[in-house]
């Protein structure tokens, strides 16, 4: 089980600092959310700040597209040297050339699945996807709670594949348990690393998905 | 006459220091190119990333919106805290509407003028501007040099309004000059700024600029 | 089993009259048809109309979007006093956050499905759910006959969910029967009930089916 | 000068009733608003309602069409029997076309135009136009106060055609003077209408716009 | 088992000469590509070309079109004659309507499923469709190879309905048997036909394609 | 001056000996047509007929872009051998920057103006160029008359500039000489072609244009 921090809610000022202290809590990797406001209501960061980051640290970087037609945008994130990147279903005609694409520039490739998309919806995607990306909020908008069917998905997509297996959005020290109980292996925190220390926050994050793993 | 730098060409990942060392060179403002890949081929920075900025620099943030439909994220960007926000025409149905926005949230309304738009489109919305942003290149696309019917443009547009008229796109010491004297109030400066030590190269450009007004 | 007229086959220039009529007849609630010539070839009507009908009418008036992007349309039929609100899920891209906030402005939240939109499509979304709304024509468009494959479409939800059907599209004192033995609950009627007199129109739908849903 | 209630400001329950009212205070037509939640961020009203107003009434119907891709809603327009159609310049591809389709539909053809679009985008159209309808306010928006250049842009619209100008935005007996004196010929009212009885104040603005016609 | 060539690979300054060499080697049907570079990132060939193909050959002409909101090319394609049109339900919002609209005028209806298209998706529209479509490369895109997967593909449709299946991308006389003895019971056949006498070519894949519906 | 027909009006299915008739008619240029279904509401032929039709031609072919979103196609089009490329700037969004790009592949650069299009827009667009393409009937329509103002507006452009203008639409041997003589140096010639013999039909236009220049 591992754990990363979502770079959306820390400091965009010192961008390298606060993904040092969140590394310094056990964070396995750093997850980057890319939004275009037309996918979802909200314009993040691209490219040019994942260019800015990879250099600065040495954690693998994670890209979440939540963007219409990335198919420009993910040579631009592979030249960045990102180390996988995922893409929405509802936003590109034609997965099973995008996810080659991504292959091809040497970085791990997933699906994003929005919280009322079917698992189904992946079946013929399988054998060319790295991992997996559940939402358990809606991607793109904030102060929103963990739902609770993202459990039942969980299993659900065990059965389906053994592709690893990573949540994002609501992601605490309580909801982490119960996605690694089901079957997640990578966890994504958002607000709750940066609202105390990184470090300690990350840690607690970390170390409460653990102690499920083993349990 | 004011230059700033475009913080399209500065560390993402140590912003706020890149930003502290324009503004040693002299920089009056802070210039924030938000991209959403649809009015541009690209994707850059947003309003998470202004709310990291405004408060660590003394310097106005302005922002110019390359994005279709920006509705939703002028009031992010109010909240923010930015001190001007300029928009595209071929981007904004509602013109009028969205100038008013921005002045309502207490900051600067500009427009933004590609290089073939001519300056007469602005012609009725002039009571509701702030000022003018002249591209200079081509937003969005990296490695242009400086268009050289800019500088008659800046005279047409002088004809017409008082208003303060920015120049963005190829602006070094070289152009720096050109563009003053024809009229032009404030000056972004991108890669000419971060290629060496950006006190000093924010220092030659606004020093060119001064010369050429006072001249 | 409860029936209700849509209001696109009534006479718009005397809304409350019509309504009044179907109510005659045992209307248990008012259809209300939103086209934006986008996600169907037609215009319609839009909050304003719902604005003047609801404080007319003791019935609840069920809005059904048949709109691309409903996000900005949603608080206005609220602010209205709908009573329900139903969705398509191809028109909407997060469509747990939709549904969330047509319930959190109190009206009950439905989704409508296209004649060939698989159930299935549905499963993730049912605890968000009020009611399934399921298309016997194509909308948005007239002139059409009763989809046959419903009645299995109704068997097949009702395996899913006890959520309540509503079945629109085709519906006359012929077809309700067989809607209502499959397991509809409510009826929403067009053309046939203002073909004649409303009141007599609307009774005899609702009686056929009432015989069904009895026998 | 003829002026008209825009039947947005109506109630729509009862339609016919209401445009009565009008026509008693001397309404020399109707104005529709046909808003389609994609050229402005409401939905209002289509041919449906168009086609039940225009029996009820001997004013005659001019529909102002505030939607993306017009094309499919002439005809249905047509059909219904209205006077004249107005569509935006921006929200049309192939204007020639477009006006050419409405005169062979036998209705008047116009062009409306936003508040900071400049007169000059219609010298070409001139030809194949009946009318021009300005906007004295951004279209789509509630809640807001007459722009002040519009009698200007009457004048320059002058001084290029003789053809009939309408104003639409803002207009009441205050306002009406401004733009009779300053060239308009046809006044559309909205709210300012239905806020009393709608006869009562259909002719104090009448009244104020026939003065200064004559003044 | 028939199999087809895909006039995309034929020489298009002497189409009718292509294609009667390739009917020569026992071409059952010619295959159509249209695109529009919006559903694909290509531009290819429209309804003129087929209304000048069809008067040239006796085989049918069998469109599929990658094109987003086919609707208004329909009735173009069945005016030139085609025998059958198949389209992407991704590029459909009213699928039932349109393999209808197909149907009434006189071709058959066929449906295309990208590689991870799952056939699911299909089901309720079974009843509609008289072929399926499926695409064992990406469409649009050049030079890609066979995607294994599809003869997994073609068997789960086989227990779904005994529609005929036709498949398109990557068939050479390598290729055939595996689809073949899958359960498709066409084949188009691009670039290996053309690379060289397009008789000989045609004549190899077919019969590779027969031994193994016989064996 | 010269002429060219436009390749639409030819037989498709032998397109290269169609050229060759009105090359033997005198025809300067081939001009070609692509039509997207988004720009205009027709589908005709892009690169992959272009790469067939240059090499059988000692002609140089002229495209005219009639699509949304040319940035990907030109690239296409300048790989088959075309000699010149138009597009419209209502479709091109940043059209400084495609019209370089369509030089440095070597080809010149035209703009084309729809009927009700100001010339004043290409006013900062003219250094750029490399011919004027005005449309004289409305593109992407079959069955239109010849506009009459089309000659008025090749007068304006003569006193904006000395490109050479080509005028496309309705161009026969009647409304060839008006067009010639308000200074039109290129014409495209379509249905008039094609509709006897094409060496004929093309030599009566060019000739008529002839007079029309020398006289």
């Amino acid at each position: 089980m591992v754990g990363g921090p979502s770079i959306l809610a820390a400091d965009f000022a010192n961008l390298a600092e606060d993904v040092r202290r969140a590394r310094d809590g056990g964070a396995g990797f750093v997850h980057f959310d890319a939004m275009d406001n037309h996918y979802v209501p909200n314009l993040s960061i691209g490219p040019l700040v994942a260019a800015s980051l990879v250099p600065r640290t040495d954690l693998p970087v994670d890209v979440h597209l939540m963007v219409d037609n990335p198919d420009n945008l993910i040579p631009m994130f592979l030249d960045a040297g990102v180390a996988s990147i995922s893409v929405h279903p509802e936003a590109v005609t034609h997965l099973h050339r995008v996810l080659g694409m991504i292959r091809a520039g040497g970085a791990e490739a997933g699906v994003a699945l929005n919280p009322t998309t079917p698992p189904e919806t992946l079946e013929w995607a399988l054998p060319y996807l790295d991992y997996v990306l559940l939402l358990s909020v809606n991607p793109g908008f904030g102060g929103q709670t963990f739902i609770p069917e993202t459990t039942e998905k969980i299993r659900r997509l065990r059965e389906m594949t053994d592709l690893p297996i990573a949540v994002d959005g609501g992601i605490n020290a309580q909801t982490a348990p119960l996605v690694v109980e089901a079957g997640a292996r990578a966890l994504v925190a958002g607000s709750a690393v940066y609202k105390g220390d990184p470090a300690t926050e990350m840690r607690k994050i970390i170390e409460s998905g653990r102690r499920a793993a083993e349990g």
